[in-house]
Parts: structure tokens; C-alpha cells; sequence
């Protein structure tokens, strides 16, 4: 997995209490165009704010990342610590510390390691090589039980163009407006304004659709990064190659969200909660969000429990406009409620053979106007409780 | 327990599948001014709609309520059962059907077992008595490990007065305007005007401000008799008399809604989420809402784990107005982050030890404004997804 233009390096520095991958450094060959978008928590990490703030000048040529520690709740202390490795980076890097991103993932309220990054940024910065994308992409997880990348190579705007991404997240997942951690890499020479108009875009079919336990993270970062390793004449205002990039990093962003919601903290299942017939577009989200939401729901998926009654109760409670009595419920391609009322036990039979695969849609029509949207989530399992019980011990 | 006016009984008609109690009537000696309030959900039981329908008259003289099957998602075919059973009712009662009030809780989109319903009634009138209060408490659960009932006497409007309720709930908990089913009874008198107006006001101080799950129910119904057996003044305005009625209202009232989370499915902790120096009451009550509802810190709460983080992530995205770097959080007396920072290791050993008593407060002071609120619920542990994934089989 080569993107152009890029390198990439990991190391164990002793930031995760249970050892591992923890570190990694994400660089540019030269300053690339750049953009970002951020968890809208009120209570924002400090990484977080550090990046938006150099994400300013649209350009960028690291990313420094670390998992096991948020440096979130942690006051002017936690800037300092965020500025002060970052600083360390540049400086073995040899580029200017207003070029270095921030990111970090873990507890949130305890003190950055920071001389633990700092000791071990040398052999980090040593290691950097086009092929380490995957060790970075295992660097940044938590309690993740596999690396999330995807690539795609497509020859666009009159070059062979590649787009590379990778994401952390399992737990505290309920992206708005951005998602965990999702570094999105192109060789494509593009404007940051372009690069954060496609970030913007690409979020509504990918990561703010997908949903595991409704926390919005206070260190939700996607940052895109364009070496313009490809020479292809810079993208920078509307048209045909801004279009077909948007193309290319929605079906990265979309796979990668998938990802996310596969792994989902104890998961064992995943739907798609797909609501067609609303009223309105923000009727559709509202309902399919509920439903994707419904802890009800999904301890009913985990159990292959075909109780589509309470897919009804959390459209009822969504605050969507509908009439309950008009409302079809239908497993893949199984329908179980017609006319909000049960179609029998034979249909309910073959919609729980449709749950039993583990990987299947739920599409509800609620039969009040033209306007649709879908939520991505997972069952709720006994494994959520217990990795989240006793996340920090 | 004797409430002065009423009778009640209970029996086991074979709609639970589990077997056991499932159905009660209740019945006042003459007709009681009545008043009731019900679900939000846009989803409504059959019985809710009737119940509410025949409401508006301000009276009845008895409710029939069954367990083990909500007669929700049933269509015309669930209110016509709804009918033809209270009617059954009535005639046994040598009443007006039309004072007959239904409620059901149990499994939604099955069809109400009306036949088996007929079959149990005869028995069901002939075994009313005055003391069957509890055994009428004991039909109307469902994954309720135990009844709730309260009761109080005391001296006020010149006479002593009795009201006494009782509460079933432990899942599907997330009550607006009204609750899972409450049962209240007294023998003062006074106008069903001011029995709603009581209602609601007494909502906002208990079931309104409990949640298990987020799950707002088809089902809420808390209904009001008073049979004027005390034979005080007839409570028909705003005055003393009123306040001291609904005094005794709420103080009944908050103690079945704390029975409820108590009892919430799998719960083993119980606590309260108290928001001070909140910028609005709207801010207070989003603060306090989202964080009781927040499964992560629910699932700390079950790993007495006092990871604050996420009490702070959950705060973030509330909506609530405030400066992360102002908030206090303390776990009982125990300050355990001032101005948004951690106070280290000392002070997260105390409050570790209040999570373990099993019944505690959270108080979290935004330093935003004056406002306060609060929200009781209970943690989410491994128990609550058994019950939950194997709820109908």
C-alpha cells in the first residue's frame, strides 16, 4: 500500500497500559494541501483544537498520532504537552512545527506521556518508509480488534490517481459532522478548499451515518491530505475532476466507515436501518437514526429476536410524522409488518434467518412522502458491557 | 394496604408466557373523578386510545389491566379487543362500559388474547377486595423483579386522607409526559381537572426525570382516581388543599419512579445525575438527560470505574451552554475533576468507594448560570442485554 508522496512509521512507546503499536508519524514528502474536520463536542481534546487552529494556512506535512491517551480534560497542560511533541517531530523531521498535525485517541482527564513521545520519536522518525502505512493504520487503535484501511487506485483527472485511507474507532461512536480518527492520504494535486468541500461531502454517506453507542467523541479528526505527487493539473474550483476525486474518496470514506461499524465494540452483527417514505429529509435521518440508536433494537438483534414492535416504539419516539398504521417493516427482503401489524409467525421465521447472517438491511416505509436516508450500526452484546466495564482497569 | 373506595384483584388468565399473575382489575364503589396522562410516542396501544377517549368524561370506576401483551401494533383488531374485554368487564360490574379504563404492557404486534381475557373475568370480578392491592401490583409486571407500591396517610383538606399507587416497569424506560403504567388511588375528593393538573405537575419531579434505556414506550399510562370516600370539601380550585394533595402526589409518585430504576433491567447501581450552574433550565435538564442516558458512562458506573471522561464527553455533546475548563464533578462529596482537570488518584480511590455503595449522586457543576435539574437512572451491565436478546423467547 504505496500512496505517493507519502511515508509512514509506528512504534510501541509505552502510552497503551497493555503495550502495543501506539505511536505513529505520517509524513509528506514536501508541505501538502490539507484539510480536517472535527468532532463538534463542546468538550474538545487538545489535539484537536491545536490542529484546526494550523489546519488554517490549508497545509500540512505530518501527523503525529497516538492511542492509549486522549489528552482530552486536560487544560492548558494538555496544549502544552500537544505543541511541545509536535515541536519534538518537527524538529527531527526538519520542517516547521506549524506543518505538524496532532491527533490522539484513549483516555480522556489523564496527562499526555509526553517524555515517553519524546523518547521515542527518534526511532520513529528513523523508520518512516512508503510501506508503513499498515503499521500506522495498527498504531492508532484502542480497543479496536483490527486495523481499518482502504485504497483505491483510478486513473482520474488524466492521471493513475491514489487515494488511501485508514480509521480507528469500536467504542464511543457517533460521528457528527466529523469521526474518530480517519487520515485520508491522495497523490492528487488538489486545493485544501476542494479537499475540505469533499470532506464535507463525503461525511453524510460515511461516517455520520454509522452509529455504535450514540457517544460523540471529544477527539473525532478526519484529516485529507494531497501530496500533488500525480502532476495532474490542480483541482481547485467545481467540475468534472473535483467530481470524479469526490467519487473516489466517498467509496474510500463509505468502506472505511463499514469498517468501523463491523468492529463495533462487541458486535457480532451489523444492519443497515434504511427509512424510505418520509415526510421530509430530516424526518428520514430522524427516524433511521432512532431506530439505529434503539438499544431495545439492537439487544434484539444480538438475541435474533424478530421484535420489529420495537422498531415501531423508537419511530414512534423519533419525531418523525408518519401514520403507525401505514407503516411496512421488512428484514432484507423479508416483509414482517405490513400496514404497522404483524405479517405472522412464517414470516417472522424467515426474517430471523435474514438477522442470523449477520450482515443485513432493515428497511421501513413509512409511507408519508418521497424522502429517504439510512443508518449504519451494530447489535448490542454482553461484550460491549464487559470491554466497556472495565475499558481503563 | 386499604385505600377507602377501591377493591382489587388479580389472577393468572395464561397470557404471560411465563405463566404467573398477569391480569387485575381495579374498581372504585361508585364512579371516581378520574384523570390520566399517556405516552408521547407517536405509536399508541389500543388501550391507550380508548383509555383516553373515555378520560375526557373526568371519571371511571375501573381499570383493567393485563401483562405479558401491550395490544400495540394490532390495528382495528386491538382496539376492538380493547373494547369488547372492558366491556366484559362492565357487564360483570353491572356498570357502564364506558367507565372502564384499559391498559396493556408486554410484547408489541401480537394480537391481544381476548378470549383468554373473557375466560379469567368472571373469577377476576368475583375475587375484588380491598386488600388485593398488592396482588393487583403483582399482575402488572413484566421483567419486573418486584413490585412498587407506596402508600401515605396523612392528615390534610380537615380529614385523613390515603393515597396509595403502584408502578410496573424495568425496561422501555424512558418516560415523557407520562410513564410505563401508574396506578394512583385516594379517597379525597377533588375535581378530575385538578387531578390532571396534580398529574402533571408531578410528573416533572419523578417519572419524567428517570430513565433505564432511552426507550419511550407505547404504553405510558399513569392514571388518577380519587373516590371521595374521605368525604372532605371537594378539591375543585387552586389553594391549600390542592398544594396538600399535591404534595402527597409527588412525594408517592417519586417514590414508585425510584422503585422503577431500582428495579431496571440488570441494574445493579443506581444513581443520580445532578446538574448545578447551568446557563438555562433547559440547559440543566439536557446536561443532566444526556449524561444519564450516556451507555458509556452507565457501563463505567456498572465496572465502578470513575471514569469522568466520559461524564465530560457526555456533557460535551448535550447542547448545554458552558466552559469545559469551569466544569466541577464530584461523585457523592468526593470532587473528583475541578475547572475540567483531573484531582489525581487519591481522590478517584474515594469516589470509587461511593460508585460501590450502589446508590449515589453525580454532581456536576457547570459554572454556567443558575440553573439546576436532575436525572435518576441506573447502570447498563451485561444483564440488561440477556433480558433484553432473549425478552420474547
Amino acid at each position: 500500500m504505496i500512496i505517493p508522496g507519502f511515508r509512514f512509521a509506528a512504534t510501541a512507546a509505552g502510552i497503551k497500559k497493555a503495550g502495543g503499536l501506539d505511536l505513529a508519524l505520517m509524513v509528506a514528502d514536501a508541505p501538502a494541501a490539507a484539510a480536517g474536520v472535527f468532532t463538534t463536542n463542546r468538550v474538545k481534546a487538545a489535539p484537536v483544537t491545536l490542529s484546526r487552529q494550523r489546519l488554517k494556512a490549508g497545509k500540512a506535512q505530518a501527523i503525529l498520532v497516538n492511542a492509549g491517551n486522549a489528552n482530552a480534560c486536560t487544560g492548558p497542560q494538555g496544549l502544552q504537552d500537544a505543541w511541545e511533541t509536535t515541536r519534538q517531530a518537527a524538529k527531527l523531521l526538519n520542517i516547521s512545527e506549524r506543518l505538524v498535525l496532532p491527533a490522539s485517541t484513549g483516555v480522556i482527564g489523564q496527562p499526555l506521556p509526553a517524555p515517553k513521545i519524546a523518547a521515542a520519536l527518534p526511532q520513529l522518525a528513523a523508520r518512516l518508509h512508503p510501506g508503513g502505512f499498515l503499521e500506522a493504520s495498527q498504531a492508532i487503535m484502542t480497543t479496536d480488534t483490527r486495523p481499518k484501511t482502504a485504497i483505491l487506485k483510478e486513473k482520474i483527472v488524466g492521471r493513475e490517481i491514489t487515494l488511501a485511507g485508514m480509521a480507528k474507532g469500536a467504542g464511543m461512536i457517533h460521528p457528527n459532522m466529523a469521526t474518530l480518527l480517519v487520515f485520508i492520504f491522495t497523490d492528487a494535486a488538489a486545493h485544501p478548499r476542494i479537499l475540505k468541500r469533499l470532506l464535507l461531502e463525503a461525511l453524510p454517506v460515511s461516517f455520520n451515518r454509522i452509529t455504535v453507542d450514540g457517544d460523540t467523541s471529544t477527539n473525532d479528526t478526519a484529516l485529507f491530505l494531497a501530496s500533488g505527487r500525480a502532476e495532474n493539473a490542480l483541482v481547485q474550483e467545481p467540475g468534472p475532476p473535483m467530481l470524479e476525486l469526490g467519487e473516489m474518496l466517498k467509496e474510500v470514506m463509505g468502506d472505511l466507515a463499514s469498517q468501523v461499524v463491523a468492529d463495533g465494540e462487541g458486535a457480532r452483527r451489523i444492519y443497515r436501518v434504511e427509512v424510505l417514505g418520509a415526510a421530509s429529509p430530516a424526518d428520514a435521518l430522524k427516524a433511521a437514526r432512532t431506530v439505529a440508536l434503539s438499544p431495545l433494537v439492537k439487544t434484539a438483534m444480538a438475541g435474533a429476536d424478530v421484535n420489529w414492535g420495537r422498531i415501531m416504539a423508537a419511530l414512534g419516539r423519533s419525531g418523525a410524522r408518519f401514520d403507525p398504521e401505514l407503516v411496512d417493516i421488512a428484514y432484507g427482503d423479508h416483509l414482517i409488518a405490513r400496514k404497522g401489524q404483524a405479517r405472522g409467525p412464517e414470516a417472522e421465521a424467515l426474517a430471523q434467518k435474514v438477522i442470523q447472517t449477520g450482515s443485513f438491511i432493515v428497511r421501513i416505509h413509512l409511507h408519508a412522502g418521497d424522502f429517504s436516508d439510512y443508518y449504519d450500526t451494530c447489535d448490542l452484546t454482553e461484550d460491549y458491557i464487559r470491554i466497556n466495564a472495565s475499558y481503563r482497569s
